[in-house]
């Protein structure tokens, strides 16, 4: 079965594809906020619908939360496992939209076609990159090039609560030789990228909780104890002068990075001011002594996401808060141990506790930092194959965003991932006007013809 | 003209006035939100018809924000003008009153009768007290017991921002030789009380800026500056580990409690343990040396009143913010001067700020601290006419609230002001659930009928 039919295919259906990429977009499959709950399901049935046509045994499966997508095709080896994730980010602020983020439309800009709307890059254009190149495929070769499962979830922008528990219940049924997730960048939106190092990721939220009502701040300031005080004085301890994190053996597990990895680095010759400057920002933060691919791919954080306590809407209200709250994330490295970091947060926010101040702490969940095996051969041949689509040699780099997925494929199914996406740095992913390139869509499918390819028996 | 017959037809006429107590609450004229501009206006129309009523020439008056209510009839000495507000506060958190705020009514509890409603007890009720007053000496004896001017303001939980040029152009109408306020309460709620000291009060809100969006923390979490976090060390270091404000200067004007007020102030016996335990605290907060009294009454405070920031939804958003605010306010005494601390406070901000990050402060006035002239005989007269209606010595005390009101009228009218006011100090004013005693209601009413008798040449 050869390749070049294959490519032509992709380009001569693109319109098709497009068409096929914004039908999914429409679809508001938040998967956080329980009011999208139907939209969720929705976004399942229409990929099950979509993989169904291209000769996949597709399947929508339940869980307690929104449903898996499982189907099954092709023979021959490699066996290949695909993940991606069809649920998207809230919206809001939704003011800051220029378009409505569930009418997505291509749009003409400065640096090229894109494709507007929440969830383009992250993750329904990513998907379905791979869904056109399998498409594509059986359209001319009339079966896939090799025995592929397709995985796709609906909770990953949620703490995916059903991942785990499914896999296990399902273990046999899904393991592969590989796993391909695509949900991961391009370095510096030039360099096709394997991502072969991950940040872990721990999240937890801190209620803080005082009088049984808030409080008149005349009658009471000075006297009561005001939670939002203690909330900026907990968090505003999480970190030193320098920006290091305070809390007891966080850096427990933290690794030297190898001076030829920091060379490799270097070699890439990342352009911080161009990266920070296209987010309005020009001065990298943090201890000076870390490069910045360091601070970002290979050093732990304790970052707050969100903060919220007494009036916060128009005009002003006098008030002395019943409670507080922050929502806290830490981005974990090497061998840092999610529970131990968890328990150490505990303590230092448990430790500051006035009288009559009491903490919930809702969440409580995180997943390690993962690192790929690059000395297996399989890499190198995908790594040439990225290569040969996109005229530049692609590169191994490594991601200061978590895809927990990859963690647990290495210890639920003993499986090994390829990170291969096509992402740019200015996607705005998780914000508003978020996008993915036109050329990101098209030759990511193309990407992936050659991938499989490559990697395939038959190819 | 008599006290007695005005008494009792204070008594007989309750049900009535009850009535239309409750057609004013159920106004929602919450002054601090846009949205409820046409509220506050039908509210201040309801005044001018029910002033009118009892033979007020009484208007309504147009501020570039929500109108003034003014009102004169009476004729002979004194002359005094009577203040309330008909604006409230908004309801949220919604989720926590039991009843709508704006469908008020009379409920049972294991401590009496109560009016329950938002702006039961600040200020509606209270104001309303007065005019009841009024109501019925005038339906007693045909006409008012000395010359009234009634001043009712719409701006009052939104920081006035009409008042003071209103006050400016319209001196020679308002001035007159008291002002009566009548929006604060009784000592412990047991005790009637002239309020004679009253803190200051500055708010500012603080909003920091970094990115030009939000950004996603794995892609820049440990290389871009997260605003939240500074605030949260802004925030935090406002006080120092014994709860003093760290501002430069800012206990200048601060006085030292004379040894006499103290020792009145200790006579009062304050249970401090029952004022904190009714809304669930049980530990006084701030530095061990203060007596709690000193703390609310004669000590300045620096409160964040509200925080936001990130995102603060159902489920979690690992997100990078681009802003975080803080509203922040601080009460003032003695003679602390309102800009010196602003200036302090800009500069405490402004000299924590790292490259990229901004700061904008929207709103920022304040007013400073007042003090009454308790050797002006008038004042001992009112206390005497409390004592007789509650069968207790009323008390000259201090009040930890703000009602700049009595600062303005001492600095553009020239005119002292008694603060008398019959609020408890478990009403919840500014918080859910916020009612005023049916007692308060009505002693209220009899208190101002025996004030007016005792002031009046008439009386």
């Amino acid at each position: 079965m050869t390749l070049a039919p294959v490519l032509a295919r992709l380009d001569q259906d693109q319109e098709a594809a497009l068409a096929r990429l914004m039908a999914l977009l429409r679809i508001p499959s938040i998967s956080t906020d329980p009011a999208y709950q139907a939209d969720c399901d929705a976004a399942a049935d229409w990929l099950v619908a979509d993989l169904a046509s291209i000769g996949f045994e597709a399947g929508k499966r339940k869980t307690p939360g929104h449903p898996m997508v499982v189907a099954h095709g092709g023979t021959g080896a490699p066996h290949l496992l695909f993940y991606g994730h069809y649920d998207v980010q809230p919206v809001d602020p939704l003011a800051l939209w220029n378009t409505p983020p569930f009418e997505p439309a291509v749009e003409d800009t400065p640096k090229g076609k894109v494709i507007r709307g929440r969830g383009a890059g992250d993750d329904k254009g990513q998907l379905m990159t791979f869904v056109e190149a399998m498409r594509a495929w059986v359209a001319e070769h009339g079966e896939l090039p090799c025995r592929i499962t397709i995985f796709l979830e609906g909770e990953e922008e949620s703490g995916s609560p059903s991942l785990v528990p499914f896999m296990k219940e399902n273990a046999d049924e899904l393991r592969a030789d590989f796993a391909m997730i695509c949900d991961t960048g391009m370095f510096e939106g030039r360099v096709p990228a394997i991502t072969t190092m991950l940040r872990g990721l721990l999240r937890e939220e801190v209620i803080l909780r005082a009088a049984d009502r808030d409080l008149h701040s005349g009658m009471y300031g000075g006297l009561a104890v005001n939670p939002i005080h203690l909330l900026t004085r907990i968090l505003a301890d999480l970190h030193d002068d320098t920006g290091r994190v305070t809390l007891e053996g966080f850096y427990d597990g933290v690794p030297e990075l190898p001076d030829e990895i920091r060379a490799q680095w270097q070699g890439l010759g990342f352009d911080h001011a161009r990266f920070l400057g296209d987010v309005g920002l020009s001065v990298p933060y943090g201890p000076p002594e870390l490069t910045p691919l360091e601070k970002i791919w290979s050093q732990p954080t304790a970052e707050v996401n969100g903060i919220t306590g007494g009036y916060t809407g128009a005009g002003f209200k006098t008030v002395l808060p019943a409670e507080a709250r922050a929502k806290v994330s830490f981005r974990l490295v090497g061998t840092q141990d999610p529970e131990t970091v968890y328990a150490a947060f505990v303590k230092h926010v448990e430790s500051r506790l006035p009288a009559d101040v009491t903490v919930e702490f809702p969440m409580g969940h995180g997943a390690p930092a993962s690192r790929m095996p690059t000395d297996d051969p399989a890499f190198e041949t995908a790594r040439r194959a990225l290569s040969e689509e996109w005229g530049i040699d692609a590169a191994f780099i490594g991601s200061g965003g978590s895809i927990p997925i990859a963690g647990y494929f290495q210890d639920i199914l003993g499986m090994d991932s390829m990170l291969i996406g096509f992402g740019r740095d200015d996607d705005a992913i998780h914000s508003p006007n978020e996008k993915y390139d036109l050329e990101s869509f098209t030759k990511g499918a193309r990407s992936w013809a050659r991938i499989l390819a490559a990697l395939s028996d038959k190819g």
